[in-house]
């Protein structure tokens, strides 16, 4: 099916950057939803479970945008592509290490990790400010969303 | 952080074998979750709206058991590992394309994958019948679930 | 449609008992739930509100498993029949008088009934645990729930 | 138990004839439950699941009826009866096949006996106009209801 | 405040025959819901528990209509009173005795009220054919509630 | 589309004339629900609040009845029409100022508007007194809620 | 049944004073629950949405404790009575108008029987000082809502 | 009523600019949401539940911006019309044909009415750049709903 | 840990006292609680279902005091004991019998074992009279509880 | 307005106390609703997540009574003030650091509020017991919440 | 602690900006909800009812932002302070009256009070334009809430 | 009452051995509830919080199966009996602490005592294999939620 069956709202080359930035940003939310649930079973130590519960949380968050992420891609006429393979080669997010990780272990990584992700989102906010501002809209909630559980998180590392 | 932070109920060699079978099982599953997502976002024509459901309805059941594999992993004694690097290396899924799909070869993808799944399943429940009877009725349940989708997902192709 | 559509998980022989198994659990459960409707509109004497709402949650139970066992049949690529011609000529539940009936002849009625599903059941139970262990677990489940009505029966004719 | 004990608010012969019409109209609208579930387990084909859904709504609102039908009955002094044996002897409705059944063929069995339910229904809603204008009153509600089904099943053959 | 500032959609002498028959039938009811209530504290004996519930759920209804009738007469024109002078004045219900009473006795109490009640309905469904069909409609649902408890009370005298 | 693809219960002259009144109805009750949501909007003055709540529990009556008329029409084989040249054309209704409004003034136009179409369905229940008296039976539902309406809204000019 | 049989925990003095203040209470709040409900239904004017409502706040509130009192009456042995002639001879409450009343009017008096059962109900918290502190807590709560109730009346005329 | 009793935050010009787009979208909405109900009755052919369904999701949208355009505009000062006669006058959306339809003309009906509107809101959202941000904010959030609808109204006709 | 961590807000003789009656109403309710799930599952007879039902509301008021009463005790800073053997030997409720036993056995039982209870609690009224009121209000709301649940009980017996 | 609306149901002197009581704990309230969600917000290290939660359930305690106590102040005529001037000069509650703040520096902050709340919430009950048993009452139960609060903040101390 | 725990996402002269405008708006948004509740309790007169319930609307809008917009503060590295000495010494809101309020002085109030806080608002999102359009957003939303309230209350004066 | 009202769907060796093994999974879990209460309300130190509550929901646990354990046994056959005696005599459980705990020990205890438990439940899983595979499958359903509670306990100790 070489052409698009959607008929984008976009003018051709404001859809490709916006289409590009949904895509990046598809790609790097399930791979923080699998980082996410990956930690909440391999945590140990004192701070279990409070860090256990917290991360589900940011796993149901990330999920939630995933959909919204994607389902934007497919309104502007983008197949979005979220297969494991696609996040392998082009997922943005530092490596998760491998195995049970201490409470602080952990939450250094999701900390980090959430600092690059929030750095990109913030690039991707100003690209789409001249090509589509529905998406832009998007994204700036989603950055909120991921403010807030930056600074709960680093809130524990004070 | 070498050595596991939990006893295992199991002697080692029944550990070692239950497992190896959760580890495949949570692979796969995280697999399907995303394939049925993709597909979710990717379906075209005149069956889309109902295909749209459906395939969520199966995410749903795929996140659902991979929790619950992970954590049968967990409680046994054995990190579970459900980074993308490992789905893509291990997963034992057929490959799903990429791009708009029709409704029809939708369905036929997704019952292929069903059938293998299911059958490397079967397979398992033998594994476990000698090593851990807690695992083998999580696995069953898991199955008639699994089962009961891949009917419906056949009933279409009649 | 002489072939059947559904391709099954098990092997011909396999299928065969199971889905005689399922096929007979059908019939006898819409049985069930017919009587103990049929129970529920007939019933007077002193005792007459507490066995009215006992009788409305036979039917709730009896209906839910109804729905269970024929998908579990169509998921085994067995084509499930419950049409009342079918239920009239197989059912093994003792008939159910006309008419009236005071309290206790409505309980000790049921009770017989139970009695006699029960006893199906774990020789069906035992069928199974060659064919399908998946089919089995959903029979014990069955079995479980109706014992326990049993229970709750007999405790007023004591 | 000869004597009805329950006392009657009608005169005799209104009696008689208001407890025939809903003796009948209980018959059917069980073996209508019963036929519905039996489609809602064997229809295949590409349209299954929009079929499989509203065939299980069509299940709903028929048993919502054959308790408030049967109900009534008693609450004028008639004991129904429900019993598969009296249905499979008294039913009005039109057979339906055994087997694995097309969503068209399906559909066009349901238009059928829906027509035939309605066309008794409104001979019936003339019989109790003077005999029993409260039975009377829930005929035409359960009338409607079906009238709207059958609009719903018809519109899919246009 | 000597004239009605509601006007009526009805004629003079339609308005005066519906409205007293609303009027008639919002004092009954009152009436009921307070010997009801009287019967829920005042039971007592072996099945206590079962007919204390039971009464509570003749007081639902019977408060659902006493709503419902004064507003009816409220929307033709006609001030509903529904004071206790009036109810005392006007009901037509037979007394109810006072202080503890025996399961039995209440419930022949109650099956007695309910009958004459139902009797006084149908009447009243009669007057009310060439005044007003609004009217009489939400009578023939009243009806029918009110023949259901009945039925349901009598079958504990059996 | 010439030939109605749903077949009516009705005889040919009965769909006429019920058809007609139903369309007659739709229109009238679209128009209502659009001149109580502009009413709502533009009501101003010391009442403001409640009478901007008043006016919502106006819109939502009307538009549940806009569907159960829409859909019986087309339960008996009439294409409903609800668009809003065939409103404007056809609609029963007073007209409505532009621009915002006291609350006495809203009061008084909605009273108004509200008499005119109860009188209008009082005539249209005894048109079908004759040819159908399933969609008798809903208009008498219709009526009931509006005269209620109807008294809650001259109660205020007192 | 001329002995109670219920046994009280308290003496038998004691038991005679709290029995008599709990009977007083019922009486009087059954009498409110009626003149609420009276006042709901013939409130007119340009206030009458306002006060409708929250007339049907007061009977909630007064319904609430008819069965809370007459329930503490039963248990402490003493049988309640609350039947619309025990009500009409012995309510303390000051008579309500009949017919239309306007919102200023229908305020007026519901202040005034306020003012007049919070009176009496501080001296009924007195005489229950000595006999019963279980039942006197339930005063006070009672009292509580009903001094706040009668604020809010109060606040409507100042 | 000459004056608008509403101080409005915006300056005049800009209030003038902001109010005429507000009230074309509302007219616009208006419009839709009755096509779509149109659309809902009259849809036949075999994927008619499929459609049936996904139009009444269309209404709730349509109907929620419906209200909260109109009291945007109430909060700037500018008084909403919505009233049918309006609505015909303005309306920039295509007409919707009269009588039955079959799917795949109401899909492609629905599709072309949706790609106008979008066309007309990005237009709008341009408009409000200068003149007020906080109304510009809620047209993006209206398209992005509706360009996701039009994505799925599109993927039929792939 | 010799010493209290938990301040207490009472004097030392006031909190010995306090304490010392919230523990003993500690043990009893835990005894309570057990014994009416033990008679809930002896229970048989024609009247099993009622009685069952209502056991399992006394296990339900039980448990909710059992917690506020031990929370009560650590918060005036006492260590709550309700381990097994400390109640086994601190209990003062009367014995239940072991094994099946029929519904006016068991309801005989528990009216005894509540009257007990009733007995203490009022005396723990008294001595918490001096010490901690707001301890003693806990008492009375439990007692209130107590004795409406002991009057249910003896309504039985009549 | 120099005179009260509101009629109390006190005597002169009782009412000053009783309101002197009431106005000094709505103060007191206040501030702690603000000093909890202050902390709330400022909340940092390894605990955070679980004081950040608890902290939130202590403004919900607050703010429910703060409601309940100036209620209850209206209710015997006295106005209650609440505002942000009236809370700095009259607040009894020791004052809160600005700036971030540790976990430990959090709970130790509020044990010592909490602390002096309860003493003075004890001096206010024996001041009302002579002057209104229903704001006793409520300040019996305010007290019981606030003692559990404490003994949670303190076990976190052990 | 003198340094930011929380490292922002902001340059520094971004920060400080942005930093400004959130605290000045959550004290304004504090000061908003005791005013709303000191109104809450204190208004009396004919439309006591209605106005008493928006008021608590308002506070539950107030509260919601308060939160939100100090949780921002926290996550771009910003302490919040909303203790109530702050709040004093820097709410812009114009002064509310102690004591009784009439209803129309209580609605001239909230609406002085509302225009000025909504002027300041669109004065801070030009602020915020350069500095983040994360926080702009916000505000924003929180613009419309307010003037949307304001249209409201205004209403009611005209 | 000698002999057994429930008749046993089992052998009398097959009961003799189930029954055995659900009585003494009977008294371990009401001890198990005990102690986790026990634990609740002693913990402190400054994990509490986290502790208390994941205590509250090991309780709910216990209990549900308490109850399924139970009802399991009496459906059997066999009177179960879980009074406070049987307890002490029967538990196998390790002896729990009296007086406050820190929050490592109370870890440490709970860790030791499920481990204990799920060596007996596999124990017990054995001996039902030839016994009574229904009871065998709740056996099953109980030791995966205490294996999996048992790695959140320890998860806490790594």
């Amino acid at each position: 099916m070489a052409k698009s069956p959607i008929k984008s709202p976009l003018a051709d080359s404001d859809k490709a950057v916006t289409g590009g930035v949904l895509q990046s940003t598809l790609v790097d939310l399930i791979d923080l939803s699998l980082i996410a649930k990956q930690a909440h079973w391999n945590v140990v130590g004192p701070n279990f479970r409070s860090v256990h519960l917290q991360l589900d949380e940011l796993v149901a968050a990330a999920r939630k945008y995933v959909d919204e992420v994607a389902e934007r891609a497919s309104a502007i006429g983008i197949s979005p592509t979220g297969k494991t393979t696609t996040v392998v080669e082009n997922s943005s997010l530092p490596a998760y290490p491998e195995g049970w990780q201490s409470a602080e272990a952990t939450i250094a990584a999701i900390v980090e990790i959430l600092a690059e992700e929030i750095r990109l989102l913030r690039e991707r906010i100003d690209e789409t400010d001249k090509t589509d501002l529905v998406t832009q809209d998007l994204l700036l909630e989603l950055t909120q969303e991921l403010e807030k559980a930056h600074w709960m998180w680093q809130a524990q590392q004070a």
